[in-house]
């Protein structure tokens, strides 16, 4: 399939700057693109590799100085070339995988269960009594949707995903593979030695456009819902604990942890392998440092980092004297030092001095055991 | 299904204040419950919503003031709220998913796999020779049952499970979806530059009343077994390695991850995102707390916390402390130019003194370099 | 199955001390063998059990002092036990599953797909258009090959693994349950307040040799390939993003991160649950510690700790110090007073001193406020 660039200036709204009849078959990354192929460079660091792309065309901003087009190599110019060319790349993508014309016969769909217009159920998925499929969904091999279950339309379930009894997931929701919506809630009363399981029977809601990753858990709510607002966007292997509830147009990365009842804000970042208490707030647009370990609720806006977690430049202040710690050491002992020399003068001055060498060396060892 | 509050009241070991031929229906939290609805109250921070709630009855404690009981709203006095309403809870929890009466025509069962009484296997299950189902077991679909395993009595395994030949799980075991029990221990020599395997020819032990959340991993024993003992409780996304031992009635929140051969106690708690070197051992009532890095055995009882994971209480005096640091230079500095000062007094006192002031801006900004 | 001790030793190339004729039936460790068993001992301090192990024979190293042997137990003396035992059980291991002579008859499998010869195709995986499965390979119940995916020779992949489409995997490849190879990468374009996806249109390629734990998470690359080299083996539950390259041989333990486009060197260590920034680069030879937060490029044979990740060194003695912060407020403190003291007594020397004492009680309690 092949494009030319003036379809794909217009299709992201770009202005060409050389050859719009150019043909375009495919796109890659500034450095490895050759003939034939889109690029584009947004980071300021990159434009240095323009010169010597082998790309035929290059995606770039109005701040970008035009005059340094090289030979045969033309430009789109867009406002924000990242946002542009992930638009162009869709024009590329592969067709996303035919998992089959409607329901493949080793699928296994319950008779009650109301399947949409033009779905696509591949080989193996078990679909339950009661459950709903939305029109124009794709549900990938070895996928299972349980009782009651809800999935919206043009959504998009990867193979080995498990979608647990009464969830109900949004139109255009994508769910990587391995992952599970709507495990039971980790919550147990002790009575005795012995831990009590406490039935959960909430559910879990993924509202429209949210995204989940691979071998992702969402546990469904002690009672009433886990819920994922629109929009939001979760990478690989985080955990959702029961209860919880992340507002419109998050991003969560990879291997974060969410623990019961803990409230996310809208537009808010949590960075890879952070870990949330339970029971708290994380307000609006707030971002939470990688490996952070929040403990306390944050306020709307807030940068927070490191364990326990407080405002980030707080926190690199005090990363960056932890690396002074030594130094400090050192200084406060050459004070005792020089202050036990002090205190033997001035004695001296009063009474009758002696011995004033050992009473500094005394010092200085004394501060070596303890610190 | 609707039950009167006597039955609950009587179920559950508690006294009904108010009318007990009250109607229920169903179980909510307290801010949520409607008409109809039992709900209850265990954190005293919550015992104002009581009054304000709609439900039409309350499991209150004995601490409770009765007194308060708003018009319309019955109370069910006991001692332990929490664990009184989560087993009020199983009057009202949904019934099981019914998988299948008997085996899933969709299911793969070998002829030599040993089924028990009472079981429901469901859609495209597979179960490999030798496998022994315990009577009243379920197996949900798409879950995998190895060559030799044995699977206990009454046991759920959620769908989408692996469990590999040669593991035994106990009686009333539960594992949620995606949970691999039984792949190999992460064991290889070193010869030259390759990395030669180790076979890894143990296998896993889940003893009875064990509950192991979605996506969580627990490898085979190298030699021998792997073992999670009686009771015991593990969350989402926990990482199990080869040879670990878990004791008795112990807590595994989400995301922990425990190192080769180390052995944890019973009765312990890891609090989420817990990371354990292996080789270790978690004394019998010990907890380790969130992200901590535990890098040495615990003893029974001690609460640990940070990394390298030392006592909580001095942990968390130093994170205190760590706050304060930037005081602390700012101390430091000013006990310097504070001491030069004193030293060119002292100085000038003996000899005749000059140029003092230099020498003390000296100090200030050589620590301003050094800190 | 027994083999005499004749036989294994020169299997792994060593020599018996004792009886040769002595019959073999298993493995076991140290202190769990019985009679007719092989053990070995590697570490020195475990040498004092073999005096009263009960195996027949103990594999050990040319510096274990032969003189010790006990009565009834023989040796066989090798260059590193630990390896030599390694190769030792496979001699004892029980044979692979035998998942299928050839295609499952339940397995469904694309007319287009390519199988090799000797492949062995468990029920339920299913295998998309144009994928191709080497010589050897075997594929356990449940998995899933995507389109146009090519797998190895002589691979093993385990039960409900997710291999997306156009993936590549090497030959002797090993993946362990719950593992998806190839699910999207995390990448977004932030337009407004929506995140737009960035097609992934790369792939994964594995090379051969490598060996991937349960529930890992590989995510295709935007645009090329995400890439774990020769050899390299992966534990449980570890995260690899998007356009990440491992280099040959390196070992990356459980629950570890790593963020998108980060270049991984050869024989690098990363230890258990360690975060890696994206766009950075690891040198050949490095270590990172359990637990670090790496956020910038480690040189080659470092070794790195902590969060933000430093030379494991300097890292150490930070936490040592850390240990004595109350101390060392303690000597502040007391510096504090001892030179309140000092300038009262110069400035009394001077002018006529009077309220010494106020002065220096002052001093601890404003720093007792401060820190």
């Amino acid at each position: 399939m092949s494009v030319t660039l003036a379809e794909v200036a217009k299709f992201i709204g770009g202005e060409v700057v050389g050859d719009d009849s150019t043909e375009l078959a495919g796109v890659a990354g500034i450095k490895e693109a050759r003939k034939g192929e889109l690029t584009f460079v947004s980071n300021p660091r990159y434009e240095r590799y323009v010169a010597d792309t082998s790309a035929s065309a290059v995606v770039v901003s109005r701040d970008y100085a035009a005059s340094a087009r090289p030979d045969g190599t033309s430009l789109i110019v867009v406002d924000d070339p990242y946002d542009a060319f992930a638009r162009a790349m869709t024009l590329f993508a592969p067709e996303g995988e035919i998992v089959s014309n409607g329901v493949h016969p080793s699928a296994v769909v319950a008779e009650s269960a109301i399947l949409g217009e033009g779905i696509s159920i591949g080989a193996n998925v078990v679909v339950m009594d009661d459950a709903t499929i939305g029109d124009g969904t794709t549900i990938h091999a070895g996928s299972f949707v349980g009782r009651s279950a809800a999935v919206g339309r043009e959504t998009t379930i990867y193979p080995n995903v498990t979608i647990r009894n009464g969830c109900v997931l949004g139109d255009r929701v994508i769910v990587h593979s391995g992952t599970v919506i709507g495990s039971d809630g980790f919550g147990f009363a002790l009575s005795g030695c012995l831990h009590t399981k406490v039935p959960q029977i909430g559910n879990v809601v993924i509202e429209d456009d949210v995204e989940i990753g691979a071998n992702v858990c969402i546990d469904r709510a002690t009672l009433g819902s886990t819920r994922v607002c629109r929009g939001s966007k979760i990478d690989n292997l985080v955990q959702v604990a029961h209860n919880v509830v992340i507002g419109d147009g998050s991003i969560v990365v990879a291997q974060v942890g969410i623990s019961g009842s803990t409230r996310v804000g809208s537009g808010v970042v949590l960075a890879g392998q952070a870990g949330l208490s339970g029971h708290i707030e994380i307000g609006d647009g707030a971002m939470v440092a990688a490996q952070a370990g929040v403990t306390k609720s944050v306020p709307p806006g807030e940068r927070v980092s490191g364990y326990p977690a407080r405002k980030h430049s707080a926190a690199k202040r005090q990363y960056a004297l932890m690396e002074h710690l030594p130094k400090l050491v050192g200084s406060v002992k050459g004070l005792e030092s020089r202050v036990s020399k002090l205190e033997d003068v001035v004695e001296r001055g009063g009474a009758a001095g002696a011995a004033c060498g050992g009473r500094a060396v005394d010092g200085v060892e004394r501060s070596d055991e303890e610190i």
